[in-house]
């Protein structure tokens, strides 16, 4: 048996910090919205020198605040778990965890020693602001387009690559080192850039041939972009529609597409059977 | 009660000014639309420095004399109201007053103390040509559409700023400082402007490793512009769709919303009135 | 009566350069589209430092031979037309005149008087190519789409304009003059750069302020990029779906949305009327 | 006959080269792959200097290495292959040739003669990931949407282009030479990096002429972003839809594509078959 009895006093925390339909639940959800925010925003001006400079104690005293908060949340989230083991393993334990780490390995190893890692540990804390994706309930349904289409996404992301690595290879070709195309992984990321239509103008082609192959790749790029968006309005779309109808046929005629709040069948007129049990 | 009895006169200027339907009332709008974008070209061209130095004290009269004329204006849609609270307190009413007020405060702020102000308070008469969507009537269709799906698109914002924030503090982390990555607000800005395929180009990544992480971000983005325009698209379909519909109103219950192939009410059972001529 | 009688060899003439039917009129076309573009090219490479300076006599005579290649064409149009005032003053009648006047009037003011009027009108030449559009017929359907979300599109350039004047101003009074902005017009060019993604990177904010401002600015014009695409997907998908069904009703049962193809009621199975005069 | 009869072995073979449903198939397809992508690895870890300088040598082994690997396969599979013209003539075929010849002909031509020539044969190995098309089975539902609007893609390119010519001779008559607009080739490649919405900024319009009718392009390129996009969802949704009908065959005359509530052949009138169970 997975789930364990929970005492009195678990259940009373279960429900605060789990759950979401009493008002201490919802007031529990958005103080904790709140507290993720405040720290994420800390983790920022700490970021900006002139502010680390001035005010760099103050901030490493609220980020310690907010770390035993956090990891007093996350032990009692444990606690009063039906399921423990469930929950750590879970995509929230995970985050939940990875919040509250970086700040106690930042402790052990000493700033000097290595700057870019401690900088690297420091700024994993703003990963906290992944935590709001649980709030975030209508998500699953755009999530449930994406995964319908994701083998159509996925061929197109391959089909791309395969489009990006030959126009990154033939700008090498045409343009040179001269022009910045130095080897073929700037190329590729040149030509990412320019199918994307982000442009940044850091690499660019110089010569004419160059010049007109990019133009080329830039209009293949520009029709293409409207295959990923073709393929989940369509997902979109489909899913929308079908919302509006049902699969009941009626008794009499036996014609289905009758619409959700038909009680009666649109073609026959005799009555339609109930609507039980429809799940989504 | 809300509204107020008009006299003769108050019921004349009332059609007129607030009309559309009577000969004089669409004049009214169409002096109004050319005013409002004359008044607008005027602040435009005076922020130009060669035109302000040669034509300022001009600029300055014409200016004042749209000031006196939308104030008297403001005055009269007060007068002929027929419920001047709601008038006042509406939209329009608002963005009415907000149309002449900065050319007031500007009289007792002197241009010398802070240039800085008074810049912001002579520009914001610009926001007359907010007056101009009372006039698009269309724009509610479309509004209608964005309303529908606003939950949806709130979502993906909030998952759009999330992912701009871990591109951000990654490059941030990768790059560091000496390629323009200075601090976090920056880095995000860099994502965002990244992200949306603006690609400014005034913050680029230079190491091997960061311009690798942000053409995934690119792949990325250039995904998930997909999915706001599929959301819109679904919707605005689904209300084109819903055209479709007939407004035959079922003689027995008198609900709308039957399908074009429907014989009887799905409400109700009964017999529905048959379809002649619908054209489109 | 508006149609002329035409001579034997008026109607031989005018099946060959109007008609698309007969070899001869396919044959015209293909050459006529192989010579505008040929004109069109030497009007490019004309453009070229070097090629105009060693090759530019070579130009001016090949330019003058299709001038005068095109004048004839003009004329015998003209003549052989069974409406000539029609055709001259049809949009295709406005393109062929436009595309042989340049030239001409380019003999009568004098190269060294006013180099950039020349200029443009040389460069007016490449304009044939609008004669292409002729041959596109499948331009229609699309022009359909695009006619019947105008007023849509209308709206939506309107609120498109309307937020970039306000970002504009916006980043005007906060950025100011130092950091390029340096008046309204240019503010406005950049946040039309900005909000269109094309993000060429000549004016650029610098501010803490500016930068947040201009990626919310970003932001909207990423959701917005979603509006023109949804409203004219829906008008293509609606089309194309229109096209799949008749408005045929059964005799028998009196239902409708037959497909094109159908010959029998799918619901009752007995004969649906012919399809006669189905345009488009 | 086309196809010749294969001995035991030739069938083994053809079985797991070409085949994908046995076992031994689908690890030999896998290992394909994996080798694929490391070869095209190695082309590009080659173009780097720095580590074209230090293991050069070890690259050029082991590309020899895959060519020799990649010549093996090639001839097996014309000796197990049924119709060897067939496949030599095939897409793949000619990928696959393609994929070995440049480092073979690299061989006859000495380096030292022509570097640009033999940099572009061996990076013409890169061209191998074109091999990987073969294992995306759902390309062809993408390609087929694709197929089916390629007219209209076409009459939208062609659109495009003229647009671009137009705005690209504006600019290069309003700017000249000085703000880079040297050329018209040049101005057109401005104007399809514009109205692409990549943008990146290496030609740029200074003049306030110049940037009006950049703006007016740029709103036309985000408003025509719409047309291709909207034309791929219609077909993909289109074809989506046609997933709703189902696959009953009329008992009569045997043809398909009857709709959901369809009872009757819309063909040949006759009863349909009553459906059960269609899970979505």
């Amino acid at each position: 048996m997975t789930a364990r009895t929970l005492t009195p006093r678990q259940k009373i925390f279960y429900e605060i910090i789990f759950g979401t339909e009493t008002p201490a639940g919802k007031w529990f959800d958005i103080c904790l919205i709140a507290i993720i925010l405040t720290s994420v925003l800390i983790v920022m001006l700490d970021s900006i020198w002139d502010l680390h400079a001035e005010w760099g104690w103050l901030f490493w005293q609220i980020e310690w605040g907010f770390t035993v908060l956090f990891t007093l949340e996350y032990l009692v989230r444990i606690w009063c778990s039906p399921n423990r083991k469930a929950y750590v393993l879970s995509i929230y334990g995970v985050v939940d965890l990875c919040a509250i780490l970086p700040t106690y390995i930042a402790l052990f190893f000493p700033q000097a020693a290595s700057l870019l890692i401690v900088r690297l540990l420091r700024i994993l804390r703003i990963f906290r602001v992944l935590r709001l994706i649980a709030f975030l309930n209508e998500a699953n349904m755009l999530a449930g387009a994406l995964r319908r289409s994701a083998r159509k996404i996925f061929v197109f992301f391959s089909m791309m690559i395969i489009i990006t690595m030959i126009f990154g290879c033939l700008l090498y070709v045409v343009e040179g080192p001269e022009s910045g195309f130095t080897n073929i992984p700037i190329s590729i990321y040149w030509a990412i850039v320019t199918i994307t239509t982000v442009g940044y103008g850091d690499v660019v082609p110089v010569t004419a041939l160059g010049r007109a192959i990019s133009a080329t790749g830039m209009l293949i790029g520009y029709a293409i972009i409207a295959v990923p968006t073709g393929i989940i309005t369509a997902e979109l779309a489909s899913g929308l529609r079908g919302n509006h109808l049902t699969t009941r046929n009626c008794s009499q005629c036996s014609r289905a597409g009758h619409d959700l709040d038909a009680r009666y069948c649109k073609y026959c007129g005799s009555d339609l059977p109930a609507l039980h049990q429809e799940g989504d």
